[in-house]
């Protein structure tokens, strides 16, 4: 699961990370934007649940939904 | 690009997560790890040259190979 800011909010972290590279001869870099990654393991065997409940988690606990978005990756 | 930490290395940002999952009454969390996520946009047509450019960029800034691991997708 990715969490990412949203595109119309800056992203201060991406902005140093992107400016550094350039610094440091990178002149190709266009963009770079920071975001955090989660990977959860749940025991359950229902696929449509588990994606269920790792929604809700990133609702409730990992995103931001005002400044946030998500995606969610099932292996 | 995810940077996570390795298997061997403790995790405690995960355990947090997964420890507050468990008392919000998710019961079935086994694991989590949290890792960090880049999204770089590279002014470069050749897939490869861009390949290495953001593996040259992982080594040298964004993770640190000792107790890191990272993963590139291409996009």
């Amino acid at each position: 699961m990715i969490v990412t800011l949203k595109k119309e909010v800056l992203d201060p972290q991406g902005k140093v990370v992107s400016q550094t590279l350039k610094n440091m001869g990178y002149d190709n870099i266009t963009n770079v934007r920071q975001g955090k990654h989660f990977d959860i393991e749940l025991n359950e065997t229902d696929k449509e649940k588990a994606k269920k409940a790792v929604e809700e988690i990133c609702k409730k606990l990992l995103s931001n939904v005002v400044i946030e978005d998500y995606t969610i990756n099932l292996k």
